[in-house]
């Protein structure tokens, strides 16, 4: 429903000078940037992904908007074109930054300026990531987040105020370990699978998000539910930890890989479907590995498992005669 | 002798309908596959290395091959030309993700369907690497495997049944450490260096894979040997340990990057002679570093020293007049 | 006011064969390797520089020397462009490993020839680093010396004789604990910014590396001080450690990252300039993390955050309609 409105201004021209004419101007492609975490580029689904943050709690809700507002700005003030910045893609980065952040160095005064320089530096990363993938015709999906959170919560033991509110997030089986899983761990995981994108573990909060999904879809809707689920089946089956499963952390790669491969990014087909139903399975295993590897140096899961298997899935398919990818 | 027969079928055309025809045409490409882990694209090497898989052991045999079908099948049902899947381009990655699965994860079910979804992956890692490195001329080498087995071996921790079986897999110098080399460090080292590209620890297997080599040409097997003596001196000459030389676990490497830029990738004349000769010795410098880096994770050197100084010393060729690339 | 007798002379033509006819035409390109290194195609500027290292320390002097000679021997040889040689393209990253493994590893002939083998893989990495990045129009930077220098100390331990002479290298923090920033950290760091570009941590050895840029060009030398200040605020302001910020750790990336982002690869405007300070502040804001991930396996940080930053600000550069690559 809100595809008309989203669609790029063509009018504005490339210096994006008419932006900040009227609010709406600065805050659709804001609610926008929200939503392209999903690759949504509507405001309403937007908007019903900021309720669903503050739902969460209100400083995610606030520091998400404060990163997709940056990111945004900075994209405009350097000379992105209006067509990416109108449609969200230089925000959702900034988002996924703002609310990383918060999460793992609290709420402060020195978190707030670390979401703006941080946002900052992940809109020149957004563009350098573009300059690289154009040739082979790849998004940068959220990579440039992973970047940047990624090499500040490294970091930042190392800086005494970065540090100083910083917050234990260990993985819910460090304290409540063992395999059994249970249909509450099935149900929760699956709506948290959805949340987690978001870094969020309420499994009600997720379905505010499958709620906005549906605005922008049932089809996208039920890819993310059946990815979500998915991918903690695929967890399960390994024997992975029941609290990490039933708190979504084997499914939100799984919802981002299912929704990019499955009608986004690839034409929709039988055998491409199964193709999708891989890669999301791919991004649900991968999860442990890349975990492991950066706890070694205090760093966390991130969407990199969601960020490597659809580069790999999409990077492959032009060798594949069976899969055809979007025109997008 | 086997090249004739290696020839891709211009006939059969992309879409490799003629597959499955004779049981010869889809077990073929399988042999071949098994012979390009060294670069061959003939069966008949393949058929000698199959032989020098099960004499290390059965369940080197056995899921060594499951992984080559699984590789080779999926490329050919996603679409790839049957040339690269005739000429076992598809597979030899599958035949490592089954050969090293088997060996850090033990024999069991869990690892039957864990080689199956490995070769699977590889097989889509293998198409997304070559849309990358076409642009530079680069063949994949066993990249696509070296990244499979990696992060699975480091995400295996994570999932109960994954692990259950798992072996320790430490390097023979931790139960017997030292830097005296003896006369059998060298001869048996030079020999495992040929088996070690299979994981294969048994000198005399490692003689089969000479054997293997000589059928491919008399050259290739000169190569083979040359380098990794070269590689085990080189480890010498730095002080590594005694054990470790004496596995064939500073050749491998070299022997795979022996062969591939003397004569394979590269025109060989007397100044590219050195030239492959200095990544021969690049290749084993660099097993330490790379062993280092991944044991803090629980990964392992696999092939990556390999893949890494091959891809550098044939991406830098155009740079130098001296140097020419093969066409291939 | 070097320029003009630094202008590669085209009459040399590609095979370089008039190399060696005059002992300065061998002499010259090893100094304007030197001076390359900040970016400078001097002799003159590379003369400072040697006086420098020599003060700093004779070792440092000699083994620079060796690396940037061998690397640019190498590369004469291999049929790189005279060009590139002559402008000291081929040397810079062999000063650096010259420096850094006689730091790192100790004055020894074991040191000397792991120089003479790191300067030969150095240059080969070079050439595929260019080759790699020429479509992106990015210069190779010193990440040739980053890669070699770091898997050289990471695998370091396993070699007996490589590791003998081996140096306890550890931040001045370790020591000397505690975040209370003296005015002598101030000025003896932004010194030594400049200096630890070629791991000098002597104020005056600083000093006399700002008249080499001095001689380069005024605005060189500003820039460079500016920058190195701008590091040690950045730093400052998150927490770091005093002793860290006095030694110049948080400084020289954003000297090098300064440098090249102000006038040198980007067009000067009011707009680049603050875009080049963004970038000389996240190359010190990024110091913190790459030394911790590296610190895990004994690596260093090196000027990876001056390599990383600088080639994302330029690849974003086409993206942003506000920031001109300059010609080069």
């Amino acid at each position: 429903m809100a595809t008309s409105s989203s669609q790029p201004d063509g009018k504005r021209g490339r210096t994006g000078s008419a932006q900040g004419e009227r609010p709406l101007d600065a805050l659709l492609p804001v609610l926008r940037g929200v939503a392209q975490v999903d690759f949504q580029p509507s405001h309403w689904v937007g908007l019903v992904f900021v309720i669903a943050l503050f739902v969460g709690g209100w400083q995610y809700g606030v520091f998400g908007l404060l990163g997709t507002v940056v990111a945004t700005a900075t994209a405009h003030l350097l000379g992105v074109t209006w067509d990416r910045v109108s449609m969200g893609l230089e925000g959702f980065c900034g988002t996924l930054i703002g609310v990383s952040l918060v999460l793992y160095l609290g709420v402060s005064w020195m978190t707030f300026f670390l979401v703006i320089g941080g946002a900052i530096a992940g809109s020149v990363l957004t563009s350098a990531t573009n300059t690289v993938l154009t040739p082979y015709g790849l998004p940068t999906f959220t990579a440039p987040f992973c970047v940047i959170t990624t090499v500040m919560v490294i970091g930042g033991p190392s800086f005494e105020r970065v540090w100083a509110g910083h917050v234990n997030t260990s993985a819910p089986s460090v304290t409540d370990p063992g395999t059994t899983v249970s249909w509450t761990d099935v149900w929760q995981g699956t709506f948290n699978g959805v949340g987690q994108v978001f870094f969020q573990d309420k499994w009600y909060v997720g379905v505010i998000f499958l709620v906005g999904l549906l605005v922008a879809g049932r089809r996208i809707a039920l890819v993310a539910f059946l990815a979500s689920l998915l991918g903690l089946l695929v967890g399960w089956s390994f024997g992975a930890q029941a609290a990490d499963l039933g708190a979504g952390l084997y499914g939100y790669n799984s919802v981002l890989t299912g929704i990019a491969l499955a009608g986004t990014f690839v034409v929709l087909t039988s055998i491409s479907g199964v193709y999708a139903a891989i890669g999301a399975a791919c991004a649900a295993a991968l999860t442990a590995g890349i975990g492991n590897l950066f706890s070694v140096v205090g760093g966390h899961t991130l969407t990199w498992p969601f960020v490597l298997v659809t580069w790999v899935f999409l990077a492959a398919a032009p060798m594949f005669a069976k899969i055809h990818r979007a025109a997008t």
